[in-house]
């Protein structure tokens, strides 16, 4: 993997010596803000609320949310130091259903525990520095993303207009970006000459933070409401889409920020190369396709009321499911740290036996 | 046609004796407030700025638009009384581009004025009578089109899921509504499990305009951003899609609300029927395809501003279409008052010349 891109400045989990620093992502644009979370309890509020949020920042603070559990336990064995981490894990999995880098992060450090002969001080000293790998491999492991996504990018026109929904940026990993990841690397070529955002309903994380995140490092950015997506695509305004995921099956079926799915099919109709940008931890090599997926659904407020404004009136229902189900048949191609793979050669492709 | 249904008690334009009163559509579902209008000049910047919308309901609005200008008129003579209309024709015409209704009810009144024996008090009635004919046909026509609509929906389930987009309801004509006059015929025939409303940003005519009338007249609704209709279909929760319409090319072409045309691919891809519901004056004799169908954009702020909210970083660039063309291969059927058309068969089943 080349990595020549800048890393940029937006690092939305951070260690902080004895916590973490989450960006705030429930506030911006409005207002930047740190936030310390001291406990593993917090840890799992923040990403429930979704002050942090993006399958890999989700992972990346579920890690640091093990290290800030364990130093919670208060016994001095080591059988009942893993039976507590098994807790702190438990509560950690329970935030958040469908983005599958919650699990495999957690995992990651459950087996990182695993060491017989260290001290408890030397277990936690070991949780820590698995954290930092796994933040530290995320940020990588996105620019390799950008790298490759900027290698399948149509070779015309010279400068793209590319489509993302969402915000798979930065502020959804540990730095840098998966889609955004692939935006930035095309922007560093010289080969982009804008993004349209999707605004994002029902919590608008594009209008809010893919647009944010555009502005602070001067990348042109069309902000869209959802609806206007196929419109633009008709008109010959997009070259090519790139969205994130928070759940990949081994036949290349994706679940990302719901919208995805119309996006996709949009794309398709205009013979628009629609890919996926996401690290090898999104793929959930226990399931086939993309049926198996938990869909989360999140509270109605999310849909009625934004900003201080409620949008509608009473006696109305509500569906809010957050996340939905693109099929591998609308997807070109799947941008990992390994390569770009079509998603019938994904399975294959990194290692996994299919379903 | 057959008429059984009940017309409602939805009326966005009345005449009242030497005004208009309009629904102020803009302060739905909040306030329920008549907003009086004794200008043609006030009628155009209600017409402009959405306090009356919908392409039937402009129509009928620019009709007694036209009733007010003519008694603006000071002089008495009759080449002078012509050519004042017609300014006030030009001044109507300007505030929205892409409903043909608009410019319809203009032609129709302007015809109506034509009586060379008339004096100019009896041409003034006879414009009133005129206006008030077109908005009363426009609620037959909606009856009209609900028993049309009817009787093509699936034939199964028994009890329909439909979805909408924006609102083609009461509201968006003089009563009863062209897609949502479907729904109440569905409704009122037994017919009707749910509507299905898409919230439709930038303005929110589904969450507040369409989710209000179904409140109204306890019809039940389930709102969803419009992100999320694509994955509704994809789990099997619509049977069918029924839409409005602003203006219709005669080889079915379909401009509607920007994000129909993505609710159109889904519907597709599904093979859910989607229908566009539509009196026959939305239909523009004089173009061949949607090509030639002017799209109107407005102020980004409708997108930018949600309420007292702004949901969006300064630096950002938006693009804000209002309409969007669905094409005719994604339409089951064209819903009018004379029957239900495919598309292929709309310009001979009208008795136009396709061009």
């Amino acid at each position: 993997m080349a990595v020549t891109a800048n890393v940029g400045s937006i690092f939305p989990v951070v260690w902080a010596g004895d916590r973490v620093q989450l960006i705030d992502q429930t506030r911006l644009p409005e207002q930047y803000e740190l936030k310390d979370i001291t406990t593993a309890a917090e840890m799992a509020t923040a990403i429930r609320t979704m002050i942090v949020r993006g399958a890999p920042a989700i992972g990346v603070a579920a890690a640091f949310g093990m290290v800030l559990g364990a130093r919670e336990y208060r016994g001095s064995d080591r059988e009942g130091f893993l039976a507590h981490l098994e807790n702190v894990a438990s509560e950690l999995r329970q935030t958040r259903p469908t983005a599958v880098n919650l699990f495999w992060a957690i995992d990651r450090m459950l087996g990182a525990a695993q060491q017989p002969t260290a001290t408890l001080e030397e277990l936690q000293q070991h949780l820590l520095e698995t954290a930092q790998t796994i933040a530290r491999e995320d940020v990588q492991t996105c620019q390799a993303i950008g790298e490759n996504g900027l290698s399948v990018l149509p070779k015309t026109p010279e400068k793209l207009r590319l489509l993302t929904h969402c915000n798979a940026g930065a502020l959804a990993t540990a730095g840098y970006g998966t889609a955004l990841g692939v935006v930035r690397a095309a922007w560093a070529a010289g080969r982009l000459e804008r993004v349209y955002a999707d605004e994002t309903r029902p919590r608008l994380q594009g209008a809010k933070l893919t647009a944010w995140e555009c502005v602070q490092e001067g990348i042109p950015v069309t902000l869209l409401a959802d609806t206007m997506a196929a419109h633009c695509m008709q008109r010959g305004m997009i070259d090519a889409v790139v969205v994130g995921a928070d759940r990949i099956a081994l036949n290349g079926d994706t679940a990302n920020k719901i919208g995805t799915y119309s996006v996709a099919l949009a794309a398709k109709a205009h013979n628009i190369p629609f890919f996926v940008a996401a690290p090898l931890s999104t793929i959930d090599r226990k399931i086939a396709t993309g049926a198996e997926i938990p869909i989360e659904e999140r509270h109605p407020q999310e849909i009625y009321q934004v900003g201080f404004s409620r949008i509608t009136p009473a006696g109305v229902d509500f569906y809010n499911p957050a996340f939905d189900v693109t099929p591998a048949y609308l997807i070109s191609g799947i941008i990992t740290e390994l390569g770009v793979f079509a998603p019938a050669d994904l399975a294959q492709g990194i290692g996994a036996v299919a379903g």
